[in-house]
């Protein structure tokens, strides 16, 4: 047993009491008849002090940060230290031995840039600011699934090598599958609807593939998708339901993990229900009206997004009914106007972080809509098939997960969201 | 809305009310004046009837099975009926239209091989067997996850596409990379233990992929790798962990799936804590003594582990401190025996269902352990420079989805539990 207590469990009752602490050499300050060391934990940093004499202080002396040590001690309560308590150290054993100087400050006193951070990534990963991003991630995706689970849904896992494109062949990694060529999905859309015309209810939490040419703060080769999949259900019932989804994974994250927060210096923004809707149309006239060059058909980019939300002053917002063409080819039309479609975008300030749709459930209009997008119906004859066998209505929709943590933790960057992230020049670490 | 309730919300009660359902047609019976209809959604089975004379009769009375519709109608309690109540149609909606005669019989009535059902998947997908398995499912790794929620872990999300083979080179697919070839990832093994390197406590459930020549009724190409790390701990802590994780997925599968226990007429086995640990070489010794042509060094096959679970008739149990040049590199040699490593299988009868151990974290350690393995250390330098700044004592493991749920469901092949397998022939659907 490497330890008896985490640094954040021990407080002033343990006066007197024997315990074994084991973790990181944040810092060191040598005060010539002690030794004070800041031990780092996953729950936090507690201090250790090492008298001269002690068997112990010729160990740490001139001990690299970083290395990790066990720590047998015994706590004395001190008003000046961390959690009002220090160990006293009655033995130290190093368990391994960090190189000095490091190629990257643990302790954030010295900044780097974000090459050197993924670079280094290891170490940048142990900065409390990313030991927070990667626990708020983990709460997000926890209340991502309760709220599911409470209604009604079921977790599934779809395949990830695929034989054809999803929405036509272009950004697809090519994999070579026992001789044959294949593909990474670039996103789970066929067999989750597949899934809700068995199931009903399903949502993925899974990796997804897309070649990025550009080098954006908003994009990645491999990213994590979130995708939600409901039958008997059109846009207007997803909408409602990322609205909870979104409500309880931003309160969640405040309630479970305000200290992250703190350590961010950051607060999400406040959900209101409903959130606002404006419909695609009447964001192209508002933008024309700010004098933005636009018009219908054309896609809303980030640059029109920020003048939307000057104008709008609303931190989320869906953007409804976008034009049919602009849509993948399995986004319904809408029944009184066939120029539109049952479709959404969930918008973050400027940012994208959802999109989804109604779904087409009839074979004839599917495969129409796939000739007028260029594609072959012949490609997708593996699913289309089963447009025979009462597929029902349904609609869903994906979340980017690394955007949805910019919104939780006021990052910039999804490459610094991610801990090893893929992009046109990244394969390693 | 398509629906009011669930078919399984009908209740004597609802007596007189109106109500909407919406769902498959399951099954169909025409007595002439009246139209039986079995009308399945996520939540069960219920009865509609129709009456002659109703407009809504000569909709249905031709209708193919697996059609979708709604149905406007009254609940009327009727002890014969499901749930003792029926739905009076007084409309009803076709959604869409299933082509006759199906490929598949969903109501399971006519058995199917698993080539017909994984080429007709949808269709089989809905029969309340594979809806249970789907559900089973879903709770098991919630369950996997509250577990290690209490234990403090971080769930994780590592790449999947690499530069280099973590375990070797066999069995890996490649990948076209912006031009460079890379590698589906056999497992997240390194990215975790940089992760725990950082953090302590992580876990990832995602795919994993090895090109898996054989067909047999535990592998497939592509399959779901529940995957822990831990720091600060060694092998017996992870196995105490894991007796806690499968106590307690057995247990919310037994309390949360009763009646999807049911329909697959299964009971999972019990769980005993502490689970049985038989060492390797006693385990050798045992299966000599048996008759059993094998040696130390040798891996413990499916036939073997056979002998094995006769003998010590456990359901579960640990084969512990294997020959440590029969593991992956990065494990761990026992101190008071370098030929055995500290590490363990957990088998499910004859099945391993979970392998781990305890990692090396001295780098000269492991570059010789590579070079031992023929393997060349400068390819896996990524890995191996951040043992220079303070890798910390760390253990974990790798659970396969698939292979649990062959003992939470009683099914006998991977490739039935799976709902779209990819094995060497199997690219679609």
């Amino acid at each position: 047993m490497f330890r008896t207590h985490l640094v954040s469990e021990l407080n002033p009752k343990l006066d007197g009491s024997e315990v074994k602490v084991a973790g990181w050499v944040h810092n060191v300050r040598n005060l010539g008849g002690k030794i004070f060391i800041l031990l780092r934990d996953k729950s936090g940093i507690g201090q250790i002090v090492v008298e001269k004499g002690n068997n112990a202080y010729d160990k740490v002396i001139n001990i690299g940060l970083e290395s990790t040590i066990v720590v047998n001690g015994v706590v004395k309560a001190d008003a000046r230290a961390p959690n009002g308590v220090e160990v006293h150290a009655k033995d130290i054993e190093i368990l391994s031995y960090a190189r000095s100087p490091l190629p990257l400050d643990v302790t954030g006193k010295v900044k780097a840039d974000i090459d050197t951070r993924l670079r280094e990534r290891l170490l940048d990963l142990r900065r409390l600011e990313m030991q927070a991003v990667l626990k708020i991630q983990s709460v997000a995706v926890k209340s991502f699934r309760e709220t599911l689970y409470k209604h009604g849904f079921v977790e599934v896992f779809t395949p990830k090598i695929i034989a054809s494109a999803t929405e036509g062949g272009a950004q697809l990694f090519p994999v070579l599958y026992f001789g044959k060529e294949a593909f990474l999905a670039q996103s789970p859309q066929l067999y989750k609807e597949l899934l809700a015309g068995a199931i009903e209810r399903v949502f993925e939490i899974a990796p997804a593939w897309r070649a990025e040419e550009s080098d954006t703060p908003y994009h990645l080769s491999e990213f994590i998708s979130m995708d939600v999949e409901m039958a008997f259900a059109d846009y207007n019932d997803i909408m409602a339901l990322i609205e909870q989804i979104i409500y309880n994974m931003i309160n969640d994250v405040k309630r479970e993990c305000e200290n992250e927060l703190k350590i961010l210096n950051y607060t999400p923004p406040n959900v209101r229900i409903p959130i606002k809707k404006v419909s695609y149309s009447d964001a192209i006239e508002l933008l024309k009206s700010k004098g933005v060059n636009i018009k219908f058909g054309d896609d809303i980019g980030t640059p029109e997004l920020r003048v939307l939300y000057n104008e709008l002053k609303e931190d989320l917002y869906f953007v409804t009914d976008w034009p049919w063409l602009s849509r993948p080819f399995y986004t319904k039309q809408k029944k009184d106007n066939p120029q539109l479609s049952e479709s959404f975008d969930l918008i973050f300030r400027w940012l994208e972080i959802v999109s989804g749709s109604s779904r087409n459930h009839v074979k004839e209009v599917l495969e129409n809509s796939l000739k007028v997008r260029g594609l072959n119906p012949e490609s997708f004859e593996f699913f289309l098939k089963w447009f025979d066998y009462g597929m029902p209505p349904h609609a869903g929709f994906g979340m980017g997960l690394a955007r949805v943590m910019l919104m939780l933790t006021g990052l910039q960057s999804v490459k610094e969201v991610v801990p090893f992230p893929r992009d046109k020049k990244r394969l390693t670490p």
